[in-house]
């Protein structure tokens, strides 16, 4: 059984009524999102195939999303590194990146020399309000991890990909496919052209939301914040 | 070895340094804390005992900590209930009632009543701020967990007792020892008075702050954002 999806527009609506009628915080929603990322991080990647993540981090909530996953990370006994060239000037983000630098966890000016020591790498550069062309700095970004053989850990979209249609046609990020994707309350069309490892995660999600939006809550195990769902959103 | 602890005038300080040049938000670590005492509570109450769960909210942080901790204890299977009879008008703490509403989670008016249908109850009254007489409601409700043999989990300090001195030489709180222990961010001096299962939770700590208040981050394992260290704070 296939997995419903989010369309990109559902899933900005999803967002807004969470933190409208259903009164959470963007801190607390990406706190647990983060938290989730870094879950599967762990399942995917545990600390004695190497401990080195680099994560890449976009200027907006996908980026807040990386930048919460990498401080659960170092405390889990990664040594995470972050490369964040568009920063973004609202105080979230400002805080997030100073508990990192607190953990004193390194932000990296050159993500393909870095890229070149990492263990893993988790793509937090675009999630679902991507759409478009890939604008600088993240071209060169993309298709690094493109053609790394270091396995990448993509938070809600493989950043590049059209949130409804996947890989584009041509150009940058028509050869990138992450090894593992964490949607994010529900999966995006696109799954249906990602042929890796599949999670989803944000465990959240409130009756009202999935009878709105006409999807399931996957049927998350103990304490987990994550569920793996396999490739294509087939449920394991 | 006995780990160290923290004054209620340090647990205060290091709260406050957190949420300046920490960066954190109060959203944030109420977030994590909650997260915290749900894993405790699986921990030690798994799904199989019984998924009654009573949360003692006081008018607090410790009662945000119990509203967090319900909220994940839902997703995760139980059926808890909310004893709250001291609303904060603080809007963190509204969108948090809100929160655990859109669950369908019920809210109960009389404690006593409640305590015999549960299985588990988390104190979530008072917390290292608290000093001095309980006050109504609350000495009902304590007594009554003091005389039940409903298994108790306090947050961060069983409500009633002195955070330096421990339980009440009479009166109520006197007679009130709770089975589990759950010390957020470090053990207050109180624990040396406690007999139970004690865990520490809030997995966020920075060196810079361990190194200021002179306490050392026990050893989580894995993704666990509790560890259990044993009555009176010793290490297991």
């Amino acid at each position: 059984m296939a997995l419903k999806t989010l369309s990109a527009k559902a899933a900005a609506a999803l967002d807004k009524d969470l933190m409208s009628t259903g009164a959470f915080s963007i801190d607390q929603l990406m706190e647990l999102a983060g938290l989730s990322v870094s879950q599967v991080v762990y399942r995917v990647h545990p600390l004695n195939k190497g401990r080195r993540i680099l994560v890449a981090v976009g200027p907006g909530n996908n980026g807040g999303d990386g930048l919460v996953a990498a401080r659960h990370l170092r405390h889990y006994g990664y040594q995470p590194s972050i490369y964040y060239p568009k920063r973004s000037k609202k105080e979230l983000y400002q805080r997030l990146a100073k508990q990192l630098e607190d953990l004193d966890v390194p932000f990296v000016d050159d993500f393909p020399t870095a890229l070149q020591s990492a263990d893993h790498v988790v793509d937090a550069i675009f999630g679902f309000s991507f759409s478009g062309e890939v604008r600088e700095p993240f071209p060169p970004v993309i298709q690094a991890m493109a053609e790394s053989k270091i396995p990448v850990t993509s938070v809600d979209a493989p950043s590049s990909w059209d949130i409804e249609e996947g890989p584009p046609k041509s150009g940058v990020g028509s050869n990138f496919h992450p090894d593992v994707l964490v949607s994010l309350t529900a999966p995006k069309p696109l799954v249906k052209h990602f042929k890796g490892r599949h999670f989803i995660g944000g465990r959240f999600v409130t009756p009202g939301i999935t009878q709105k939006y006409d999807f399931d809550v996957p049927a998350y195990e103990g304490i987990d914040q994550i569920v793996e769902v396999g490739p294509e959103g087939l449920k394991l």
